[in-house]
C-alpha cells in the first residue's frame, strides 16, 4: 500500500486525490495547500491530516508525494522530495523556465528517485489505441501528424498572466503528445499565433489561436492547432497519416442520442472539459505511476519527458517572436 | 449511511457489490451466498462478513438488503425482507410465475416497505436523455418505438433451461424499457421467434431470436428485436418516431479510433457486453435507490413495473406458443 | 439502339424519361398520358412524339415500353405489350388484386416477352452492397433481416384511396427488397397498424404506421417498419443480422457538412424524398434492364417477382383485418 | 446554346466534354489535341469534328472555349481565345510561372472577355453548404481554418517534374479553397515540407507532404496538409473553427453500408480520386460559367483569383526553400 501525501489541493489537486483514494494499492495519508480552507476542505472528504508541504516530505511514513502546486513551486518540491526518497508524480509543466526544469532534472539524476510528470493525456484509452495500432504497423510508417487540442472556454487574464502562456501551459500537452507519438524530438518548431478570440490575452502578451509545424529528421511532420475556445466543447481530436493509411481519434460526447428533425440531425457535444473527458485517464496515470514505483520499473512519462516538451514550447514561444521557424537543439 | 446486506454474491452481485461501496451514502456490511466460496471471496474483497440471507434479514443493523440470488427466490427473500422492515433492491425478473409474483406484490404492499426492482437499463445516461428529449416534446407525439437488443454471445443450454426463456430473461429488459418509454403498457403482444442461433436452445424449448410487436391503446406501435448472438458485442439501441422527428440511441464503443486503409474505415466495436455497457447504469441506479429511501420518495422502478415486465414476457411466450396476438388484459 | 414508347408521363414517368434519355443505349421515341397536357409538356421536352398508349404498342419501330401509368392499367398493358412483342418495364404495383396480377402472369408467359417490374431500389448502390455482402459470406448465415421505410409527409388521402394501401402502395418496396436480402419468400406474414399520422388515413380506411413480420422456413426472422411521416426526410435503412456480425444500410445525406455549437453537433439530413435519393437507382434499373434486352438474358427483376412481393402485400392487409399471422401459402 | 470547342481532350477534357453535353444550355462542337488520337477519341464519342486549338479559337460559330491543355499552353491559349472574343474556361493553374499569368492577365484585361478558372472545389456541395453556414454566421467570427488534401496515390516522377511542384499543382487548390473561405488573402505563408512517400519526388526536386500555415491581418490563421498519397483514397476535408461553433466537410463515401463483425465496425472507403468525388462539382462549374456567360454576370471564379492562389503557391515555395515565412506582399 503506498502511502501518499498531496501537495495542492486546487482543483487538479482534487482530481489526483480522487484517483488516489479508488485506487486499490494507494492510500491518501496527508494533504497540503497555501491555502488553508482548501487543504482543510479536501482533507475533510478523504479523512486525512492536513501538513505543510515540507512536513509531508519529510514524513518518512510517506512513500510518495503528488505536487499539484502552482508551477513555480513544482521545481524545488521536486527536488526536495526526491532528495527525502520519495518518489513523485508531479503536474505539468515542470517549470516555465526552461533552465530551471533542466537543473532540477540535474539534480535528480542522481537520487534515482523515480519522478513521473502528469501527461494525463498518454493515458487516454482511445489515444493510447491510436499508438498501439500505430506502433502495430496498422498504418504503416508514420509521415504527418495533426492534434486538434480546443479548450472550450478562454480562461481568465489573471491565469493567462502566470500560465506561462499558451505554449507552456496548454500547447505543452500537444508537445508531449507528439513526442509520444513520433518517438523523438522533432528538428524544427514553427509558430503562428494571435489573440483572436479575447484581446485583453492579446494585451497580456498571450496567444489564444495558434498553429506550431514541427519537421522530423526523417521528413515527417507534426502539426498542432490550438484554441483557448470552442464553443461545442473540449475538442481533442489525433490524425496520424502513414504509408497504408489514417489513424484518427474522436472526440468522446455527452451522450449517444442523436435526434433528427426537420432541423437537422443532432447529436451530443463533446464532453465539457478535461474534467469529463480525461478522468478515467487521470485514474489510469495513477494506476501506472503505482505499479512503476511498486516494481521498481522506469517511470512510463518521465521528469526529462517533461523537459523536452518545455523545449519545445520555449522553441514555439521564441519561433512566435523571431517570426521564423526555430531549431530545437538550439533552444537553451 | 445506509447498511446493506447482499444476498448473493455471483457475477451481477458482485457487480452490485462495487456499486454499493463506491457509493458516499451506503456501505456494505454482510453478503449471502449459496455457495460459501462464493460468499467468502466477496466478503474478503470488501472487508465485511459472511452470514446467512436469513441472519442478514433478521438484522435489526442492516437497512437494507440487494437481492442477485437465484430468480426462484427472489419472491420469497422479498417478502422476508419487507416483512422484516427492509429497503429492498431486486435484481429482475421478480419471478418465473407471474402468479407467484402478482402474490409477492400483494404481500409486500402491507408492510409499506419500499421494494425497487433492478432494470439498469433506465438509468443509462443515454437512454435517460432519449426519454428526457421524448417527454421534452423534441419530436412531437412519440408514434413508433424499436428496440434493438443482442446479446454477445448464446448463454449455455444449462442456462437457458432454468432462465425461464428468452422473454422472461432477456426481453424483459426491453419490456421494461417499453413501459419506461411509452409510459403505459401495451394492450397486445404478438410474438415472433426461433432457435437459429444454436439449436440446442430451440431443444431446450427457448426461442434464441425473437421479434416482438406490441400495439397501444391510443394507435401507437412498439417493436423489439431480440438475438442472444451478436458477433461483434452487446447491441443495445433504441430508435423512436414522433410526428416530429426521430431519436436514436446508438452503442457505446470500445475506443473513438477509427482506422482508414486500403481494407475500409474501420471504428470501434461496441462494448462486450453488459458489465461494460452499463456499470454507469448500475452505479447510478444505486443511486436512485439510495436517494428515494433516504427521501422516503417513491422507488424510481417499482416491484409493480417488475410486474408489468413480467405480464408483458408472459403475453410474448403466449403468443408465440398459439401463434396468434394475445391481448395482455387476459394475462392472468 | 433500344427505341423506347413511355407510357405515362406522370412525376415517375418523367424520371424514367431521364433514364431513357440518359443511357447511351436506349432512345426515348414516344409518349403517351391520359392527360394531354402531361404527355406534350414531357414530349417537347425530349423532342418525341406524343400518341395513345395503343399507338406505341402498335408501333412495330419501337422495342419496347416503360409503363407508368396508373396502377388499374398495368395488367392490361402489360399484356397487351407482351402481345405485341414488346419488352416491357412496368413500375410497382403489378395489380392491386392478386388475382389479377396472377393472371397477368399467365397471360405473359407464353409470349416469352421480357418483363421487369420497377422495384428500382434493388439498384441502389448501397443496398446492392448490402446484399453482396450477404451473399459473400461476410456476415456468415443471415438470421434476422429488419427494414425501415419512413416516407417524409403523408400522401393527400386522395391519393390514399386509390392507392390500395400502404401494404401494396409502399410496404411492396420492403416485401420485394425482403425477398431480395432473403432469397426466398416467408412463410407466415403478421401486421399491426395504425392510422395515428393522420385520421383521415384510417378514415379511408388504410394505415400509416406498421410493422410487419415475416418468419421463413429455415427459422429466419423479418421485420419491416413503415410510417407516412418522417419530418426529417426519406429514412431508407436496411440492418442483417447473421451469424458473425451486422450489415447497415445508412440513409444518404443532403451533404457531408457537420456543425458544432453550443446547441449540438448537427448534420445534414437525409435527402428528402425518393427523386433525391434513388434517381442513380432508377439509372441503374434502366441500365439493368437496356443489358437484358439486348443480351437475351433472364430479367433482373421479373413480372414474378412483382406477383410474390403482392402477394405478401395481401398477407399483410389480410393478417391486419383478422389480427392474427396469415400463412403466405393460403393466400389465394 | 452556348457552342463550345474544348481544347485538350486527356482525362481532365473528357471530364468537361461530358459536363458540357450534359449541360442543356451548351453544345460541344469541336475538340483539339496535340495528340491526335486522343482528339479522334473524343471526337467520336460525342459526334464532334476534330480541329486544331487554333481553328476553334478562330471559328466565328464557336462561342466559348474550354481549356484543358497542358499547363504551359494555358496563357498563351487564353490570350488568343479572348482577343477572339471567345468566353474561356481554363483548367488550374493559370500558369507555372506567377509573372506570366499575370501578364496573362494584364493582356485579358482589355478585352473585357470572361475567363473562368477551374476551381471546381468550389462548386462542391458540401464546400458550398459549409460556406453558406460560415457567411450565415452559423458559427459566429471564423478564426482558424484547416484543410485537409491528400491524394489516393503519387503521381509517376515524369508528370512531378513538369507539375511546376506540389504547391502549384496540387496545394493551389487548397490555397484557392481558403481564399473563397476567407474572403481575403493571406499576409503570411509559411510552408514546411518532405518527400517521405517517395524519395524520387525529392529527387525531382518536390515534396509530397507538406503543411503550410497562413496567417492573416486580422489574426485569423489557416493551415493546409497535403499528402501524395492516402492508401484509403482521396481525402478531401475542411474544418472552419468560428467564435461560435465548428464547421466541418466530411469525406465522401463509397457507400452507406456499415459492417459490424469481430473484427470491428468497418464502413467504406472514401471515393477514390477527384473524377468520383467532384464530377458534380465539375458539372455545377460548368453551368455556373455558362449561366454567367449567358446573363453576362461576372465569373464566378476569375483569372484574378487564379493568379491569386498562383502567388500563394510561389510564395509556399520560396518559404519552403529559405527556411523562413514568407510575406504574400513581396512576391513578385
Amino acid at each position: 500500500m503506498l502511502k501518499v501525501g498531496l501537495l495542492g489541493a486546487g482543483r487538479i489537486g482534487n482530481v489526483h486525490a480522487k484517483a488516489i483514494s479508488a485506487h486499490p494499492g494507494s492510500k491518501l495519508v496527508a494533504v497540503s495547500d497555501v491555502f488553508a480552507e482548501n487543504a482543510e476542505k479536501l482533507a475533510a472528504e478523504y479523512g486525512v491530516a492536513v501538513k505543510s508541504s515540507e512536513e509531508i516530505i519529510a514524513d518518512p511514513a510517506i512513500d510518495a508525494v503528488l505536487i499539484a502546486t502552482s508551477t513555480d513551486t513544482h521545481s524545488p518540491l521536486i527536488e526536495a522530495a526526491t532528495a527525502a526518497g520519495k518518489a513523485v508524480l508531479c503536474e505539468k509543466p515542470v517549470d516555465l523556465s526552461l533552465e530551471r526544469a533542466r537543473a532540477c532534472l540535474a539534480a535528480v539524476e542522481p537520487t534515482g528517485q523515480p519522478v513521473m510528470i502528469g501527461f494525463n493525456r498518454r493515458f487516454d484509452p482511445s489515444f493510447g489505441a491510436l499508438k498501439a495500432a500505430a506502433q502495430g504497423g496498422e498504418i504503416g510508417k508514420a509521415e504527418l501528424l495533426a492534434l486538434t487540442s480546443f479548450d472550450p472556454a478562454p480562461p481568465p487574464v489573471e491565469y493567462v498572466k502566470v500560465s506561462g502562456g499558451l505554449f507552456r501551459d496548454m500547447m505543452i500537452h500537444d508537445f508531449d503528445m507528439a513526442n509520444f507519438l513520433m518517438g523523438e524530438a522533432p528538428v524544427t518548431v514553427s509558430a503562428a499565433g494571435s489573440s483572436i478570440v479575447d484581446p485583453a490575452i492579446g494585451a497580456a502578451g498571450d496567444v489564444d489561436t495558434a498553429v506550431v509545424t514541427m519537421t522530423y529528421a526523417d521528413g515527417r511532420i507534426a502539426v498542432i492547432k490550438n484554441s483557448r475556445r470552442a464553443a461545442y466543447g473540449y475538442d481533442q481530436r489525433i490524425e496520424l497519416l502513414g504509408s497504408e493509411g489514417l489513424l484518427q481519434a474522436q472526440n468522446q460526447l455527452e451522450n449517444l442520442v442523436v435526434k433528427s428533425t426537420a432541423g437537422g440531425v443532432t447529436g451530443a457535444k463533446p464532453t465539457w472539459f478535461f474534467l469529463e473527458r480525461y478522468m478515467p485517464a487521470y485514474e489510469a496515470e495513477w494506476a501506472a505511476f503505482v505499479e512503476a514505483v511498486e516494481a521498481g520499473t522506469p517511470m512510463p512519462v518521465t521528469l526529462a519527458d517533461g523537459v523536452a516538451a518545455l523545449a519545445m514550447a520555449e522553441a514555439a514561444a521564441r519561433s512566435l517572436a523571431e517570426g521564423k521557424p526555430v531549431a530545437l537543439a538550439g533552444i537553451q
